[in-house]
Parts: structure tokens; sequence; C-alpha cells
């Protein structure tokens, strides 16, 4: 296995100066012989104080000077996070203190964890798999309630269960695949073939299922992508000010001032968005401006949401050139896109009818016409824009759906997946070919793996090293 | 009193997002129910539990979605840091689970706590004196072991123990002087007189002891002051970053490069020391420069160290100027001057042999010669750098002494001490002059007023709430 999981460990759960009370964190079979040595307790030693007690205690230091008056929260396996004996000490939130306290765990016994070893305990020691053990990293940095949710269901096991009964079904299938091969030399079919095809199908469905949801899942973790498009100089800087309402965008009035990328996030109604700034759309023959443009094509076709900015003050024409190049470039059937007409504040009314008329014309011709919604804003006076965040948070709230659905988060969860799919593809290929059954139960072996190792099932030291490197320390 | 004592308050005790678990206090008379409110625990309820035990158990949001598992400590009154009933939530540190939380608990009957008032509250409740309280915030701050071996003292009682006893000698003098006065008419005199003014000399003398430590206490506390001092382009700067092991200072060949002062502060030996380079020694008609030299003066008669830098690639006559000017502005009775013979690497040996014997002399007439060391050093390569560290620490630890020796570190402790000596000064000299008894008690009435205000026997509201403002929330 990854770690030998023999030795008592202990690391800071707290960042010590920053607050009032410091936790420090000792997992392992001797942990609560290790803390007697450095904790004296008025009342009986720390190794016979019962599970869920607290001891009040006083730490000297090496030459024998107090060091800190401690609590110490006792956990006695198997009824801890990390399944062994565990205890917390609370101490004063004083570097000096904290590090002190370390030194004097290290001198009686114990080592620094590794980042993320508690949790890899907890996993090793069956307390989660590793889908729940990897959620745990998620819940700590989810910022908002549909980010928290989504990772607090998978880190109590909704996904692991999902998982689960999709990989028992596979198994019962290959059993039966395997029992038809021990009597293969009779020529008998055990599997009924078209029971056994259909079965695939809703497998296979349930992956790609799963699959589809990272685009959403991914989005809600890290923030839904936003770009905000449009012709040069059509406000686009000012827009992200408006939403973000602070300066973080240069606004200027020479074209092609935004020359870079820029991305800020937003929370709206609980849900994070990730704004992209993008370079306007202008022919161009500035090399530096021409690379930002291709760099804006990349971000509208990653975004989950596009928004079109028009500027209304503008020429009819170069409006309709922007419009067609903005529409041309949205995937219809995965992104969505909102039409934001800017500068209703100084614009002229007929042109704000002209303009909207060529626009529907344009979304009916790409069948889309009533679906896409069409928004007069004014991202200087700040008009439109609460309407604005309104539609974007009930997009996304619709896009969520049943809150019970489950969304894959993790790109290690999606690869995995990735791989379960092509296997189960292969072997519904092969059935229908008529190619032998034990290249079949295989392929279906090999699905089972991949799904297994999402859960960690099978598990690789590497596979663990990845997953726990990412955590903080004393987790 | 400040605070209204009866609400319950609570605050997160560490901070959120920077670590494993974050902890939430509540703290008042209804502290258990009302968590009880926000923690569903399956095995009864928290204002059941006994004190110093832990319960499981899991917060819901207010539409009734789990929020997270888990784990109260359960402190009773008058057994907990507060001295009222209080318990401390651990959950996990995501900064959306630790505000969500707190406003759970706001919703339940809870209001967040000002910084300090735990500690407060602690003091108000007789958990622990005025001085103590103080010295709570000092042992958190406390960086090095000698500022946390002063601060823990204090938070244990030590300094306040001290002023006890010495106010309850002045309450026994007091008392002898007021018989006298109920019985003045028959012109008894109870108090002996001698004896009298022999006590007032004897807690005179103590008082004045803690007032002098503080200049000691509160160099431990925020570093001890060295100033390094020298004519312009001697190495000041190379000398900081020798000792720093970093490039903090800009050092260039340009006289008069360090305009302004630079402190850093560096721990040597558990000892915090404050290096303060400053502006050259060097006439000038240069404005900024001529402010910058009356601020070394200043730094030089602040420090309690002061490092006098003699360049010995420099000619003769230059040398004895500057070594003159930095002796003369030392003050030998309560500061330690160092002189560092720097740039041996390219020096010729004659000379330095003849500038150590100028120095000599100069310090023979001020009659501390054979008490100032005289270092060589390159501040360049490095050479001669440990040997002043080890000076460094040595002397300052002389000057710490027997470490239970009181050292004042709190500026309004000082004040009052100030304030009970004038008081007490005034006294003795009324006693002498033969001034009424009732004027002398009165005096010494104002001395035991004084004292008592440091561990706040009498205390305003004023004096408390400047007191914990500079607290951090949920201490």
């Amino acid at each position: 296995m990854y770690i030998h999981n023999e030795d008592t460990i202990c690391a800071p759960a707290t960042v010590p100066g920053t607050g009032a009370v410091s936790v420090i964190r000792v997992s392992g079979s001797d942990a609560l012989t290790i803390v007697d040595k450095v904790v004296t307790c008025r009342r009986g030693n720390i190794a016979d104080a019962d599970g869920y007690t607290i001891k009040f205690g006083t730490v000297h230091t090496s030459s024998g000077e107090i060091l800190d008056e401690v609590l110490v929260s006792v956990f006695r396996a198997p009824h801890s996070y990390t399944g062994e004996n565990s205890a917390e000490i609370s101490c004063h939130a004083s570097s000096y203190i904290a590090s002190t306290l370390m030194d004097l765990l290290y001198e009686a016994g114990a080592r620094a964890a590794e980042p993320g070893e508690f949790t890899q305990r907890a996993f090793l020691n069956g307390k989660m798999d590793l889908a729940q053990a990897e959620a745990v990293a998620d819940v700590i940095s989810s910022q908002n309630v549909t980010a928290h949710r989504i990772a607090f269901k998978q880190m109590k096991g909704g996904f692991s269960s999902e998982l689960r009964s999709m990989r028992s079904e596979l198994l019962e299938l290959v059993s039966l695949m395997e029992l038809e091969l021990d009597f293969s030399e009779e020529e008998v079919e055990f599997a009924d073939r078209a029971r056994l095809d259909s079965l695939l199908a809703e497998i296979i469905s349930h992956v790609s299922r799963l699959i589809d949801s990272f685009r959403l899942g991914n989005a809600i973790k890290n923030g839904v992508p936003v770009a905000i498009a449009g012709a040069t100089n059509t406000g686009k800087s000012t827009l992200l000010n408006a939403l973000l309402g602070e300066d973080r965008a240069i606004v200027s009035d020479i074209h092609g001032t935004t020359r870079d990328t820029i991305e800020e996030t937003l929370n709206i109604d609980g849900i994070l968005f990730r704004f992209i700034d993008t370079a306007g759309l202008r022919e161009t023959t500035e090399t530096v401006e021409k690379i930002g443009i291709e760099r804006t094509f990349k971000k509208i076709s990653e975004a989950s949401i596009v928004l079109g900015m028009v500027d209304l003050t503008r020429d009819f024409e170069s409006t309709c050139e922007t419009v067609r190049e903005i529409i041309g470039k949205v995937d219809f059937s995965i992104q969505n896109l909102v039409i934001l007409l800017n500068k209703t504040d100084i614009s002229e009314v007929n042109n704000n009818v002209t303009t909207s008329n060529f626009i529907v014309s344009e979304l009916e011709n790409k069948g889309v016409a009533g679906k896409i919604p069409i928004i007069p804003i004014s991202a200087r006076t700040g008009a439109g824009i609460s309407e604005l965040r309104a539609h974007l948070a009930s997009t996304q709230r619709n896009l969520l759906g049943d809150s019970d659905t489950t969304l894959v988060t993790n790109q290690r969860h999606v690869q995995a997946l990735n791989d379960a799919r092509t296997s189960l593809l292969r072997v519904r290929e092969g059935l229908a070919a008529g190619l032998p059954t034990d290249l079949a139960a295989q392929d279906i072996r090999e699905a089972i793996y991949h799904i297994g190792s999402i859960v960690g099932e099978i598990s690789t030291d590497e596979v663990l090293g990845n997953i726990f490197a990412n955590f903080c320390i004393g987790k």
C-alpha cells in the first residue's frame, strides 16, 4: 500500500496565529500514548479516557517550562475520522506554541503527516471510499451553496452508491456470460442475447449521462464560464465592471484595449459564474491583436453561456456583421446565448428596433428565435444589469434541475467513465458481430475495473499519491 | 458594566478556509440550547450532555438540506473558558459552511461576539483578572520563547499575585493610619512613623523596579531595539543583510544611500531583536539627508543596543570623528554599545591596530573600557557575524537574568505603576513634612486604586473597551 499505516502522524488542522485557537491532530495506533507523553492531565491519562471526551492538561517544554494549557479531544478506534485512535489538541493560536507542540509530538514518537494523509487513512481503513475522500477537499473549498451541495452529496456517498449499483449489474452480466463459457462445448446460451443487449444499452446511457454531467458539474465547481463577446469598444469591459461592481478591467476609448482575456468570478444567487472578457471581434492586421481574437473564439467555444454584445450606436452594417459573427460561433446544442443591446442610454429608439428585428431574423435562420433572450442594457448606467443577473441565475438553475441528479465534478472520474464507456461500446459491437463471448466478458471486466477505480476498489500507490497530494496538510 | 452579560455570543475561533477544520465558539447561558436548535444529534441533546464531552451531529440549512456533519465540544458553567455554558462546534474548514453555520446560530438566538468578548466574559465572571486577560492576547502573538514565557507567566497570574500582595501591604498601612485618625483627638500615634516610612520606601522601590523592567519587557515583546550606527558607506546595510541572511536593504556604493531607517526583526536564540539601520552620520547640506541624520540620533537614543560601525579602510581622521560621535551619543547607564571594525577582509592590519587603540582610549575617557566589546568583522564575507550574534544573545540573556523576575510588558500597566509611584512619593514627602495623616491616607488610597486598576479590581467601561478592542474575534 502507498502508506505505512502503522505509525502515528500529526499536523496542525488550523493555521496558527490567525485566530483564537489552534487545533493539532494526532492519529495512529499510538496516538493516545504519544499525547500522554506531551500533555499532563491532572485527572487520569488520555490513553485511559473514553472516546468522545475532552481532557484538560498542561504541556511542558523539554526544559520543563509550561508551554500552554490545552484541551485534548479523545477519539478511540474505530470511532474517529481516520478510524484509528486519534486526538485533537486545542491550544492558544500562537505560532510559537503550535510549532513547539509539534516538535514535542515528534520527540514523543509521532511524525509529520503528509497532505491529505488523515483522509487517506480514513480511506485505507474503510471509513470512506475514494470518491468520498476526494469530495472532502471539494467540500472544504466550495464557496457557494450549489458547489457545496454537490460536494457534500458525493462525500456522503451518493455518487458512490450509484456507481456501485452499476458495477453490480455489470458483475451479474459477466457472471452470466462466464457461466455460458463453462458450458461452451455444449453450445448452450444461458444469457438471453436480446436482454443482454438492452441491459448494456441501459448502462451505457447511464455512463454517458454521467459523462455529460461533467460540463455542468465542472462549471458549478469552478464557476459557470460566461464569455462576453462583441465588437471592439462595445462596452464589454464596462459590462464586466457593472456586473462585478468594481473597476477590474481597464476601460478606455481606444479600440482594442482588452488585449488579453480577463476572468472574474461572481456569486449570483448561490451559483458561481466565471466571466471572461474577450478581445473584441474585429478584422485586424496587428499580430498581437490577431492572437487576442483567436483566443476570443476559443473562449467562446468553451463557455456555457455567451453574452453577445451589440453596440446600438454603431452603423447598421457593422452591427449586422458582429451579430452574424457571434451567432456563427455559438453551438446552440450545448451553449446558451444572450444578446445584449448596449448603450440604450445614448442610442436612438429607431435604431434599436431595426437592430432587434435584424437579430430576430438571424436567430430564426438558425431555428432558435424565441429561445434566445434579447436584453437592452446600459453597461455605463447599470440599466438592465439586474435583469441580466436574474436571467443568468435562472438559466443555470434550470440546467441544474432536480437537485438529486448526480453531477460528476472530477476530471479523474470523467476519465474513468470514458474508459468504461469505450469498453462497453466494444462489448455491444462485439456481441452484435457475433464475436466470442469470452472477449466480451473480458471487456466487461475492464469496464468494471474502470468504474471500480473511481471509488477506489482498485487503486495504485500512484493514483492515491496524486489524489492526496492536492489536499491541505492536516486533513 | 461594559457588557450585557446575559445573551449568548458566537464567533469563529479559527480562520475558515485555510485549514482542515474550523471551530466556532458559542458562549452564554443559552449556548447549549441554541446549539441544539442548529445541530441535530442522534444520541440525546447537547443541553443534556455532560461537560467535557463531544457530541457528533448534523447541521441542516433553513431549507432542510444537510450543511455539514460536526463535532460539538460541550462545556458547562463554571467549568469553561468564559465561566458560562459554552460549546465549540468543529466543522469542515469551508468558508461557505462556517458563514452559513454562523447565520444559523444568529437565527437560533446567538449574536456575533465583539473582539475579545469571550476573554472579557472570563474576566467579568472572575475566571481571570484584567492583567491575566491582557496576557492572553500576548500569549497568542508571542513569537519566541522569551516573549512567550513572560506572557504565559502573566496569564497564569504571576504578575497579578505580586500586585495583590503589594496592594494588601498598602491596605494594611492605610488602615493603621485611619485607625489613628479615628482617635485623632486623643493624639495617639498608632503607626510607628519610622516603620511606616521604611515600608513605604520598600514598596516604592518595588514599584520602581517594575517600572524600570518595562524597557526590557517591552524590548522582549516587540523586539530588542538594536541601532546600527556609523559613517555613510561603512557597510551598515550590508551588515543588516548578513545578519538577516537576505537582501532586505538596498546596498550601493553611493554615499548616503540609506535615507530612511529600515527595521527588521530577527530571532537569535529565542530572543527577538529589532535591527534599525540608520542613515549615515555625515556632515551634509542636503535637507533630506539632514532629516535622516536627526532620525539616526533619535533611533540611537531609543535603542537598547548600539552597534557602532567603523570602516577600517577610511582615513584615520574621519574614523576618529565617527567614533567620537557614536560614543558621545550612547547613554552607557542604560544602553549597550558594541564596536564593530568592518572590512577586515580588505583593510591593512596596521590600520586595524591603530584604530582599536584609539577606540580603547576613547572608551577609557568615558570610564567604560573593558565593558565595551570590539569585534572585527567583514559584513561582506560574513566573518565575525556569528560572534556578533552570540554576543547579542548573551548580552540580552544576562539582562533577562532570573527567569522568575517579573517584567512589565504593557503600556497601560506602566502608566498605572507610574501613577501609583507618584502618589506614594507624595505620601512619603508629606509624612516627612509633618502633613496631616488624613492627606497621606488619601494618597495611599490613590496608589491602591492605581495598582488595583492593573488587575481590574477597579475598571471602567472605557478601559475595558480599549483593552478588548485589540483582541481578535473569537478570543
